[in-house]
């Protein structure tokens, strides 16, 4: 071998720094420009994130367009407006001409973009694959002209360079626009900015969105709220899961002149009173000013507060989508298929993870129009953004495999893997840090917690579909059994009649009797300049009296402005809640039960679930038998003292089927 | 709306630049720091490819050492040492204590580390979690001490900082050893240090590795090889996948005074006289200075290049592991599994990606106490790296899923996803940049041409798995036949000499006529100390006389050293193989060849393959019939000619089963 000594120096004169910008020109595929049919996707990406991101910011109802042209063989020019806030001059070369710059990186709120990588990443591929500047046009306000900068990205120095500048008249009242052109592919496919922008349009109803393709076609998903998400707040970090570095940090740079005051005001969930048990336990004084604290020290602390019990996270820095407008999102851009179930979307309470909190919501949809013999579609989503590659490293799909689906009623080769069935699984997770497995930001990383929460929400999404199978095969062979009887019964009558020689004779109240069910009915009327309102018919078609309770659940916002009439017996704010106790019906017998909402209120009747208690899910159509985890408000045995048989034998209304010429054999399955 | 004026304000006053360290410190995830027990193996695997790179470049056999030890309830100490070249002292804060800064990043040949990140990151975690600077020992020539330094990372200004210094007497004659305490958990599993070694010895057979785990076990993987592999050479960019901005830079980095020189001399496969056609294409004159270049003739050349028919990669920046090695450290690993077969290793030449030359090569194992009923075990490599992480998201994983392996007899339900069987497939991807999905370094991005390359040597492994199998059914079914044949006659004779009252016959001729088979012998004598020698046997147990032709393959290196007796009718020293045509053997008949290696030669008997042509695979045992695509060296004529009944009736032997009390039935299959 050569002498090692000459070795160690050759090799340290080859010793270099590495620019971000020259790295990431080289691993351009971590950044999700492998290839030119995702590069484009991932410009649109990008660009659509930051406006959503701005909009937001501003409290602005998002209006976004997103233009995408072929531009010889194999370039594709891509160009991205929103209504934003805009850009401030002196800021837009370093936002599109910089990686790792941003203002979101140190905010502790959820956030879509939140590396300060993105839309830089974009302006350095264009550069590198066609040598063209990003054209940025930005405007702040409505008096002002927009300024026009043509941006490269000087890989070496990861600094950005003006090309040209000018000012220009725009018609957007306030907003940013950037196009770039790019070496890439365009098609549309399950991995496209297509499908992108529909899969964004589920999670962020409150945004119009605007897609031109190159062929000329023009796809427009309207929003469907008008009520911009309120802006996550900025949280402290929470101590659970935070590392001896991090709290050291945060010490360092509190400058609370105290101890105490920095444990309470610094970190969130410490309360005074938790912050004078954890610096009893670890021993130092409350005074202390926390930037003066050794290693040893910060260790103890970190000890004592990881041991403590302090305020669960809270909500403020999470921004959910909510199982209304989950509902909404999906029905809005499923319609075409039709599905006949919506599963109650899931939220899971904020938990911590390394000091941040995150929360899962899932949306499942199942029957209609889709597949029934395909893999379930998982629509994978972080931040209200659309996950579209990677989904075999992504913790969403190894908890949705993990999962026996066998038992929830979807098919599932060896009860794991991806279940097939006519199924829609849509998995929200929000954080004001999600823990990406790469720059590209399209899968999640493998983690203890996350996937925990995952799992929970998944199971309860998938018991209520199983609760959905079940009662649908039961109502199934009821409603079967309902058709033979209405088939029957006419021709029996009828043969009998002739044989007697009298009259056929009226059969309503005979097969009211026989269908044996109380039926809820809803009634809608058109938006009126009063408001809305619907109307709701609960008809005793059962032998006996009954003594029915009904209740309603519909989204909180919802129900702190509904009206109701009759008054209902009881409203639980918390739950979404409200009930009657009906007046004891006879058979045959109708109550009516009014809701109502005031002028512009934006409501979709399907959001209001009906339940009845007092009659089993048998006997029951048009609505659901209570869960049986909720509160039956009146005592089972009022219910059932209340109830008497209409006849003196319930048998009395029977028919022998078997002697009935169909030949079909429908038994009593009470 | 707020005045989107003050609100583009406001956000400005938040933008920020963001160090690189503190985004890693926020997305450790990305490095392969998500939970406590992939942060053990990640830092491990770091240390060690750094050592393996070091000893390599030094051309040092590697002898490397990894110590694992508990501290407390969950922190781990985790110490690797090296025999490599050292690090000079003024070197060692920047290798460690700082990302993005490293030897290799601007080098174009294959190394395991190429980022200038990992190590860095291990420390950054470090001092994250238990606040202790790493503490690195580094001796660059025998006769001087070691330099001890105890080095933490600024995560704000990405720079080290040396928390302490020393000089210290260490054994070793020169080497490296770094020592990190971090928050992790020390498992044994399948994502374990433990099972990333066995896979590194796998790939690295010249490297001695020591794993001394927390309770005291001591692991050692011996080399099997004692070759240093080649250092791959730098090559400059190839021009094809090329991008504009890369063509950019190193004709503004060229300083070479003309442009035909930068072509032929900063470019790989540009050959002169390409360059006169590019240049003419491009309408660009050869004397123009490099540099002088705008961006439009840029363009022109880059689309000239991409045009132009160049010579081929270059193999020299790239170092494959070679078939020999790959079966032999899949042999040294996987030895107590005993497998029946092991399929000639595929190596597909190089091909261009971005400018950059890769190769694949597959390794297939099969059978012997494998799981026969379990998924494959897919060994992933990329640079001598094994990949433990994200199976899922890897290009190698999705290329073997996309094979139809029913086709090559293992099972697969539906015709794509892991094949099920008792298999082992090793896939390595070599490439002066390999494209990870992120900077952990555990996944290859999907790419069209590396997708190819992987599916194309796949299916190469899956043809030799096949032969082996359908050869396998054949064979069994042969030494059934002859079994049972050894039992029946022997008792046949003995019944009908008691009958006719004659002593029993000698059998052996009748034996060996209806054996009917060519059988080639290994005799392996012992290594001496004029060298190592084999005796081949090959018997014509036929009842006809036989002209054949014996060929033997073996790897290249071995056969440019192989001494043969007699001489072989021909040698192909590119293809690794020799052949005789043997004299002509009457039934019963035997011939010898001898193959000696000189003494020290490395040689395992095992990496020759003996091959017989003049009989068909279904008369041969010991040797493999002749691969179709092999070109026989006699006419087929000559050989046909020369084989002649041993007697006039070949039926003259035949014993009519049918009449014997064994009453197994044993046709003639020929």
């Amino acid at each position: 071998m050569p002498a090692p000594r000459t070795l160690a120096q050759q090799l340290a004169s080859r010793q270099r720094e590495i620019s971000v910008a020259e790295f990431f020109e080289r691993n351009r595929q971590i950044l999700g420009f492998d290839n030119p049919q995702r590069a484009v996707l991932t410009a649109v990406k990008e660009a659509v994130d930051n406006s959503l991101d701005a909009c937001e910011e501003a409290k602005v109802l998002p209006e976004i367009r997103v233009e995408i042209a072929r531009e010889g063989v194999d370039r594709v020019r891509v160009a991205v407006d929103d209504n934003g806030p805009g850009i401030l001059r002196r800021e837009i070369p370093n936002v599109f001409g910089r990686l790792l710059y941003g203002s979101r990186f140190h905010a502790n709120r959820q956030a879509r973009g939140q590396q300060g990588i993105g839309i830089s990443a974009a302006v350095l591929f264009a550069g590198l694959t066609t040598g063209r500047p990003a054209r940025v046009t930005s405007k702040v306000a409505e008096e002002e002209a927009a300024h026009v900068l043509e941006i490269a990205l000087d890989t070496q120095k990861n600094l950005p360079h003006v090309v040209s500048e000018d000012l220009e008249l725009w018609d957007r009242p306030h907003g940013t626009r950037i196009e770039l052109l790019l070496k890439a592919k365009y098609v549309r496919g399950r991995q496209s900015p297509f499908e992108y922008l529909k899969n964004t349009a589920i999670v962020n109803p409150h945004a119009r969105l605007i897609l031109l393709e190159p062929d000329g076609t023009k796809a427009t998903y309207e929003r469907v709220s008008s009520e911009v998400p309120a802006i996550p707040h900025e949280v402290a970090p929470h101590p659970y899961g935070l590392e001896l570095g991090e709290l050291a940090s945060v010490l360092k740079a509190s400058g609370r002149p105290t101890l105490s005051e920095a444990l309470t005001r610094d970190l969130a969930g410490v309360s005074p009173r938790s912050a004078r048990e954890v610096l009893e336990q670890s021993h130092l004084p409350a005074r202390r000013p926390p930037s003066s604290l050794n290693g040893e020290e910060v260790e103890r602390l970190l000890a004592a507060l990881h041991g403590a019990s302090l305020l669960p996270p809270s909500t403020e820095a999470l921004s959910p989508i909510g199982g209304l407008l989950i509902k909404r999102g999906l029905r809005n851009v499923l319609g075409e298929v039709r599905p006949e179930f919506f599963a109650p979307p899931v939220s899971r309470p904020p938990r911590i993870r390394g000091g941040f909190p995150f929360l899962v919501e899932v949306g499942l949809v199942y029957g209609g129009n889709l597949p029934p013999d395909q893999p379930v579609q998982l629509l994978r989503f972080a931040n209200r953004v659309p996950l579209l590659f990677q989904q075999g490293a992504c913790a969403i799909t190894n908890a949705v495999q993990g999962l026996d689906w066998r038992r929830y009623g979807l098919e599932q080769r060896g009860g794991s893997g991806v279940p097939i069935g006519p199924c829609v699984i849509l998995v929200h997770v929000a954080s004001t840090k999600v823990p990406f497995t790469s720059e590209a930001k399209e899968a999640i990383a493998e983690d203890p917690e996350i996937d925990r929460e995952l799992t929970l929400a998944l199971q309860a999404s998938a018991r209520h579909l199983r609760t959905h199978l079940s009662r649908k095969a039961r109502r199934n062979f009821a409603s079967e059994k309902f058709a033979i009887i209405l088939k029957i019964l006419p021709k029996l009558a009828e043969k009998t009649s002739r044989l007697v020689g009298e009259p056929v004779p009226d059969l309503t109240a005979v097969i009211t009797k026989i269908m044996d069910v109380v039926h809820v009915e809803t009634a809608v009327a058109p938006a009126s300049a009063s408001g809305r309102c619907a109307a709701i018919q609960v008809t005793n078609y059962t032998p006996r009296a009954r003594l029915l309770e009904l209740f309603v659940e519909m989204p909180l916002e919802l129900l702190a402005k509904a009206r109701f009439s009759p008054e209902p017996a009881g409203v639980d704010p918390d739950l979404g809640r409200a009930w009657w106790t009906l007046a004891r019906l006879a058979p045959s017998e109708r109550t009516p039960v009014r809701v109502s909402f005031p002028e512009g209120q934006d409501v979709e009747w399907a959001d209001l679930d009906w339940y009845v208690a007092g009659v089993d899910e048998g006997h029951l159509l048009g609505a659901e038998a209570l869960p049986g985890d909720w509160e039956v408000r009146l005592p089972r045995a009022v219910i059932e003292a209340a109830a008497e048989d209409a006849g003196s034998d319930e048998a009395e209304g029977e028919v022998d089927y078997d002697a009935a010429e169909a030949g079909a054999k429908v038994g009593d399955d009470e």
